[in-house]
């Protein structure tokens, strides 16, 4: 069940709905974000505490929720949700392409990529200083150094930049830099970070998990809903499979399914679902067709030389050869690109 | 290495072949079809075996092939395969449209099925009489006497007819009925049925096993090859995984990986993959986009009635209604439907 | 639902039986096996229809029973079931150990494992004679001949035989040359081939295919009894996943889960689940541990040029050296081997 | 490569490795713990360099290690590693029992369930006061209160203590608290995290992630010692597979194939695998059996009324009456419990 507080109601009266549901050992949480203040509940009560509740001066609506994500859920929001970032929208008609780099190397090699992206259409620039290496013996990321040179190329090339996050501490000082943050398929469920992320008020793009159900993925993306931030954008970047011709298996699936679920947008990251870039054309097409709202892809300038993921990256120009078709395939199902 | 046999070699010539792969104890088979001999080896032999068996009379040429399958690679044989069936094209510009009710229940069912089928564009009529089933107490199917409605049906409809085949006693008499056969996922590894099959003079629809690898699913198209039938389709159909909001989790990556291994057409069933209705528009859309040469889909005009499968059946209406979608799609990446 | 029929009841009387599953749409099947006959029911009447065909004079009881599978379940016979072959008890209190090579190759490869194996206590010796392979080129097995000299040495050595069934037109053949026919993983689900094992008059071994959910493995097991075999034994080797270290992944809880439901023998194939022989003791003292009636494990006297599986098997001596401490582990359970 | 650093070597001599490392532009990092400085390289150099470092005066040895995983490597370091937590032992020859609730709910709930564990010969009493919960709405863990209780109730029966950390900033509270640190499966590759119980000096357990290669399993372990701690447990809790029969696949493989690999101990989790009581004697006598040096099993004073997996929990008396079957497992193969 999800309790929409009224406006107007006093903080005593918003603890008199609290004290009702302790009472009945309900579990539940009060989320404030910046246009209401929301009690999620984890199940829904019986008929008549319902009805109690509802009695409440505090309480302006009390809707019950069949699925465990509430916030989430289209129950508690029918209309879609539409996401601003930087003059960027994410969710609307036009479909996003959001590209670049794995991880930020130098000045020079932004501003190569950025000048290319840019002519494409290009409306994000990703890019981490950041890394979640699977070795510590590997690159790490630029740290801070690098998130200062992505929000200076971005400005100069005037386009949106999104980032990964790994650690609660750095969240604030990433959230001056970037204008959308990432948490990485690995830390879907490092609750404590969502928590975190949700009180940074900057939209997030939530990749799902390595084997992580769609459900799980969407009680990741009310951990941050409740906490305060209604931007998530999540984002399919393959699950893990027994296949090994791909380097994990991308569920395009889940795109219609999610639709069915939330009114979040949703976007679809090919490059670490194939490991491999011949199948990027072919997997970006199929996930426009499959409704997903933007693309998330790995361009670098120079990938055999690059510091991460090189195996997996375009060269600016391969990229920007595909994207007339990606914008025939978006306008045949009514989008734009 | 595959070694291709001049038309003009004699038996004893051969035969002389095969005796030099036993002295150097190399595993091969002999493969006939309607156009050509030749000899499959297991691996490849050392340069100078290759320098002899080159010498002999009856070999026109010796290819090296790195993939285990042979006749199926694209080494072998760079040209797009496309399949002719009862005057469809597989594997030409065109998608081609195949659909039609899980099990043949009634002549009234196939009349009333095949009409809005046939107005929506679909080729190939899809209906089994023979159904693998997970227990033996449900309905098996109507046997041989199902397969004459369903010839009947589609005679007087003029579409091809495609239904499953479960065991090599009855390979022969289904192939004196309809115009493709189909090997379902269950049967992706038996290979006495993928060897009869090769004999049967009729295309094969060779549906992924649950838990097959992509060269595991084109070595058993090898196993049809192999045993004389060039006629293979491909069918993705979804994989196991772990998620359940799907049946199965479609793999549309293996698209464009099989396209980059063989020459066949392949096609996608996104029914059986999804194993609910509604994410059949999206999946449909997303697998033309992502390369594939065809579509198989369960449509039924009584869904809740089904003998089996009802509920990722279409009623015909439905699946009418975004067939002018898929066209767009198909016009949007260059081809026709 | 399952219906015992009375042993005295005349085949009128079973016929009305039928008559009012059939006038009540109640999928069904006659099952006859040596001791009794039966009907199985795809799922459970209303009240009243069961009070109705507890009323027939055939009716000897009808048993609800709520898993899918019925002859299988505790519920349709709650003592363990204990199979007899060839002088060996499977099932019993007493661990079988079953070994021998993947292939068989000859008569003095034969001899050469079985004197040892022998000597270790094995009581059920393995070899087949018809190979599913993934490749049409590799080694199909040497057919027929391989059975007689199968049969012949474990004549002279004194155990009992297991060989592999891969197609209906087989297994009145092979069950002529062996004590027990074995249903390999990529057949699980090819249902013809159940139905003919079912008729076999051998207990069969059942291996869980690749991806099979416990439900499904159950449910083959199903189909061969509901033809008339009471005598199946389950055989975990593992189900396919993402890692990579071992072939498959050995799922050892499927012991205890199966204890649960089914009154079958179940036992473990350590062999085909790694991949490598190094894991084997390991693997072998767990499924023991876990509960399994028998170990089923390959052995080679020259696994270097084994024809097949080379990889994963055993040296007779190194499967001799750790026979002792699969006792150890057999007594600490209350067993003995 | 794993560069050993002489203990006599001075800041410059040291510096002067990094400075050929960086040259050279090898991945590295240096790891201090309590007895050696090493220097880890992400891949192996050329035969030249190593020479080259070799001739360094800070250089003892420079070990070239095959695996991703260096100072966890069975390369680095042969002979096993033994943990002391508190008096206990693990890694030893003694099987040691690690046991209690899955959160800590109150002074009452330890004190019971902890007489019951002592006398059945736990060593080491588990409860956590942060939980990991998949919905924001659940009951998030009693938190800094929560684990005063475990301490005291600990000290009380003279047990050692496990508790989970989830976040970097909680880590030296924790620590201060209990005596061994878990890491949970979901931030298995939190790396951060992975840094901060690296540097925390306490023995950390580290759960396998639900889709986590060993390989990969093991590369965390190094982040940890990379950072300092050699202490690192490594906990198999089951994979994630499509099987629903359990909660998750225990990977009993990963037992032997982590033997093979690593010098650490490794523990198994039966209870969170199997997601049910009924299973865990079973799975708990096969870990043993398959060379776990511990196991770590949830258990309840009041299952149904538990804040958090309930359905997992045994009652302390379910748990105490298989201790006996554990411990002659134990024995029947070499080791004591």
């Amino acid at each position: 069940m999800l309790i929409t507080i009224k406006k107007s109601a006093s903080a005593a009266e918003i603890h008199s709905v609290q004290q009702l549901l302790d009472h009945h050992r309900l579990g539940h949480r009060i989320c404030e974000n910046r246009t209401q203040t929301v009690i999620g509940l984890e199940g829904n009560p019986s008929e008549e505490i319902a009805l109690e509740l509802r009695k409440l001066p505090a309480v302006e609506k009390a809707t019950r929720i069949s699925t465990p994500f509430k916030l989430a859920s289209l129950a508690a929001k029918p209309e879609k949700t539409v996401i601003h970032a930087n003059g960027v929208e994410i969710g609307g008609d036009k479909v996003v392409l959001m590209a670049g780099p794995c991880s930020i190397e130098s000045q020079e090699q932004l501003d190569l990529i950025a000048v290319e992206l840019k002519k494409a259409g290009v409306a994000v620039m990703r890019g981490s200083a950041f890394k979640p290496r699977s070795s510590p013996y590997s690159f790490q990321g630029m740290g801070e150094e690098g998130l200062k040179l992505h929000s200076g190329a971005q400005k100069k090339h005037q386009m949106a930049t999104v980032t990964e996050v790994m650690n609660i501490q750095d969240v604030e000082m990433i959230a001056q830099h970037v204008d959308i943050l990432q948490i990485g398929a690995r830390n879907m469920q490092n609750f404590d970070l969502l928590k975190a992320v949700g009180k940074s008020g900057k939209p997030v793009i939530l990749k799902r998990g390595l084997s992580a159900t769609i459900e799980e993925w969407l009680l990741s993306a009310e951990y941050i809903m409740a906490h305060g931030n209604p931007d998530v954008i999540l984002c399919e970047r393959g699950i893990r499979t027994y296949e090994t011709s791909t380097r994990n298996t991308l569920d395009l699936s889940s795109i219609p399914v999610v639709k069915q679920l939330t009114h979040l947008p949703v976007i679809v990251d090919p490059s670490h679902a194939a490991g491999r870039t011949d199948l990027i054309p072919a997997l970006s097409k199929a996930a426009i067709a499959a409704g997903a709202d933007g693309l998330l892809i790995e361009v670098h300038n120079d990938p055999k030389n690059a510091k991460s993921d090189g195996k997996q990256s375009l060269l600016p120009q391969d990229f920007t050869n595909f994207v007339p078709d990606l914008r025939k395939v978006a306008e045949a199902i009514g989008r734009s690109l």
